[in-house]
């Protein structure tokens, strides 16, 4: 069987839309009284929606994965809208090469992982994740659009939430589809923090950037983004975690209740924690450790904490279709976190 | 903490009841758009529903690992009321120590895996699974029929299939909570296949039934279980396979498709087939292998087979809940194929 | 118990020091001051090495996955010769398609689980596991051995154990391949029981010999099985369990000390319990269950258990490997548990 | 490519003989001819062995998972001796956390998971990682001296390989354990890059030294990093990944092919590749998902290419402990890469 790159990349992936879906806040509830993942999947949902009615509580949501073009997209586009998350750690895959790339107008596909040879599918310029393909022309269009950004502002240290704000207010001049996490943060003033945040298409423009401004360019300072998220947490009574996978974005926002003891703040520990992920703890790394783990460390409290051992696409939706439906969030308003920090908008008129 | 066993055992198991349930169909066919496991088990229900429209296709339900317990016998007994399924093979953990054991008015009890000392609640009497408990004098009693059952009966060669009927004769007359698998096969002249028959609660009323009957006494015969559902393939024009589970359920069911042909049949290969795991293929073993090296097996044809990797508390309800609420089972008829195999009447009588 | 933070801190992590090292046996042990699943291994080769020297021991071997396809059968065998294990459980794959079948003259080969389509292979009648492949036309003549094992048997129930030692006997005269688990079994009077013992090749043949016979004809009989071993429980002081894998063998195992208790006998809880998997607790099935969860059973002593989280064929060896080259099985003899039950003689001499 | 039965059956699986076993290079040799994980991992070293041997390869050894408390350090150490490696990506905690950490003179300890409740080693200030204890005002000292490093230094932007080699040039004077990493990079040239810097020990003490020196601090410059790397691919031949676990590390040291391209160089794939890790592909992360997936996206040769799944304190050990045996390294000589970047020595001078 032969192929080629257009019927390849012929079946979009789209995102979930779970607005106006009834039913699943009954079956997640009713899954409370069973037992394993189902159970705690209920438990976990039940949390989520204790920090939605906690007022004085802030919400981060971590996320790690491939969640963006795996068509996650919209729930959490959602989430920020109707301000049940107000800040987010993540890998730089999803915000970057996933979120801002179908924000300039591109798309993920839908692909059998079986069908194609990846040599095959190398030569055709098409990249795969698992079932789903992405047109690596447009994923340097991307890489490229970064690059400019990057030369467009004034060579200092930003730390990756202030870059991510700044491609924020790019996709709202020139961005191409409105369903944008970045887009939508930026327009809440809801900060997303990358804490490795060259580890991504962002990376590759960025070093372009370095390498073509030898001697003036912009750093990302990755102490920076820990320093801002610490603040963040030092200046609000109680904080929750909704995480989606493990990695980086689980540990740097745990940590920071461990960062605020150390400036000499009182910090408590995240108040509310839950976890989808597939990994466990029987090999020691910290994407499985359990939130119980955490809790020795001084991050997380053990009262209102929920594992829930599932792959995302599956959990996290059911968990998002019932806090939607319940309309916990329906008397919290949107915390404009990102209004603390100093303005970007010089930076931002530039794009 | 001091516990004692009646507040252990005071939250009772509360099996997921799926009918009326309104919604969770246009969750998983949106799934079907997006990616990994979400899509993976949209195609699943697909599948499924391609089975319940086919109406020569005798639909095999395969259940591993402890789904009474956990709350799934509600649906897998509307699954039999609403022909949604024609046999069962399963563990003898969910049929006998789990799904009689409730017909016989017992239950199963919500635990915190992480509450009580095992040592201590072996002292007790109370038996984990996981996060759920049982109380083991309960247990004993639901052996101690099995043992009743057997001393009742013409000691001969029995497949588990005819014991478990006699079984489910048993639970009309003297069972005390309807909700049964057992009963509702009985009910409904399903077949229920249990190749390792000794391996659970049964084994142990049927070890006693020998030692207090050295003479005379019945045998299970696990050949006449494998002839006995190979003669239901060699009878009917194609199949399908529900997989919940690996284990030896997954391996008996795809085998009868090898047996029929060593027979002299030209049996097809199982049409249909779907399995919810969270096992992979990285071991070898077969309760993970995929579906696709079923078919070099000559098991599984590969064209409507898919593999779901979750576990079932979640996948499960998803998948049924959706064929319940399209309604692909509607022109579907009961195959009563118990009734090919010759009468249990006289036995069944002695209950 | 009280814990004070300098008796909680006092066993310090030691790196692993390669240079130098003689053997599997010293690497083993080196990994019991490291963590994770090295430090789980090395505790689980202790355990087994006190189960060896602990004379009134009974050591059971509980194999399920395709151990020996997967290389892992002369391992065994010679366990069986040196006297390291004193019965088998199994699942029926391991003893009768892929032992017996060697032990017949065939051979496994190695396979790229990737380069072949599973239709192309059927096509060829090349059976795939994983990343070996069988030749199917010899899997069929392991079957029709089975047939003609059975048509010269004695027409009655016998127990899996009966089986597959009168199969012992067909290898002696028959065999072409002495490194046989079946035969060493044979030849150090050492039970084999599996207890699905139709959900594998035997079963193909004997439901032939079945059809072919049927108003003459034997039956596997699961209760005899279940109660032989139990027996062999009853008989002895002690017992440990060495575990390949969870499934059926697990479950069966464990079970015969509540068994016991039952037939009013006052068995010990098993002394010692090792378990290699790569299944956890998370999905609650038996499988990945842990030992501790056990005891609540009353099946497993807690004293003396270790899970290792692995895949068999990295762990398996390198405990047995300790095992060999620690010679803790030297004072120890073979204990013939198959000369408890009724002579074979009559039917063997049939082969 | 064509195929026939006889052509697939050719290369028999051989039982693994353990008696008369020399050592663990001929264990793992012995494994290539068995299945699953051990003939994975077999293959595994025999593809380090061929970067070992290729004079114009740079190995970039990537680590994630806690290694080092797991005590995997010495082994490592020993690499860089012997030079075996010829960079480092890692997560901050293997290299700050738990190597620099120990190299300051403090320890790990063993711990049993299950014996003592989070909250209580909370209360005692003692961090627990799975079956690890640290104590925790140890890690403060820890945090502190980096905040006294980074005081120390002229305030620019760094990349983390530049402040990793300071360190390195700190523990040289300071140090009170003489098996670390860092130190052994240092006097190796040997460079060490750390992705996420801030996300670990360091990033406390780095946050501290922003706040308390709001004006004139040092960055953090994570694109610097990615471009230092990126220099290197440049500069050779030909590369070769051995990775243990997934994260931020594998994505980081594959994407350099990119990177390379990107600014126009003419880079060739990384040629051999192999990574250790218990992820799997089913959830679409990277961590799990496949080599060949990575060659769609142009970053790994598919020839030479590996996954073992399996957990790395017990695959890790055994390849490496042939690879020394081997002595494949034997021919091969120090690359010094650090020696390519802009001495440090006016900054090490001021430790």
């Amino acid at each position: 069987m032969s192929h080629d790159k257009s019927s390849l990349l012929n079946k979009t992936v789209e995102h979930l839309d779970l607005t106006g879906l009834k039913g699943c806040a009954a079956l997640v509830k009713a899954m409370g009284d069973t037992a394993f993942q189902a159970r705690n999947l209920s438990r976990a949902t039940d949390i989520y929606e204790m920090m939605l009615k906690d007022k004085d509580c802030m919400i981060i949501l971590c996320l790690a994965g491939s969640l963006v073009s795996a068509g996650m997209k919209k729930i959490i586009v959602d989430m920020i809208e109707n301000n049940m998350i107000d800040a987010i750690v993540s890998t730089g895959a999803n915000i970057v090469d996933q979120d801002f790339f179908e924000g300039l107008g591109f798309r993920h596909y839908q692909a059998n992982p079986y069908a194609v040879d990846d040599n095959k599918l190398q030569e055709m310029m098409i990249d795969r994740i698992y079932d789903t393909y992405i047109d690596e022309e447009n994923l340097r269009d991307c890489d490229h659009t970064i690059f400019e950004i990057a030369n467009k502002l004034t060579p200092r240290a930003y730390s990756s939430r202030e870059f991510i704000q700044i491609m924020g207010a790019y996709l709202m001049k020139h961005g191409k589809n409105k369903n944008s996490i970045v887009r939508a943060a930026y327009e809440k003033n809801l900060p997303i923090f990358v804490p490795a945040f060259s580890d991504c298409s962002a990376g590759f423009g960025l070093v372009l950037h370095q390498v073509k401004n030898p001697e003036k360019h912009l750093a990302i300072d990755s102490v920076k983004d820990f320093r801002e998220l610490t603040e963040l947490k030092i200046g609000i009574k109680d904080s929750g975690l909704l995480m989606l996978g493990g990695g980086v974005p689980k540990n740097f926002a745990q940590d920071i209740v461990v960062a605020a003891e150390l400036l000499d703040h009182d910090a408590a520990m995240h108040k509310y924690a839950v976890q989808i992920t597939v990994a466990d703890e029987r090999d020691g790394a910290l994407s499985g450790s359990t939130l119980r783990e955490a809790c020795s460390w001084g991050k997380v409290s053990t009262t209102f904490e929920q594992m829930v051992f599932a792959e995302a696409t599956l959990a996290f939706p059911l968990l998002a279709a019932a806090a939607f439906e319940n309309g916990a969030a329906k008397q919290r308003s949107a915390k404009h976190l990102s209004k603390q920090f100093p303005s970007l908008m010089e930076e931002e008129a530039k794009m």
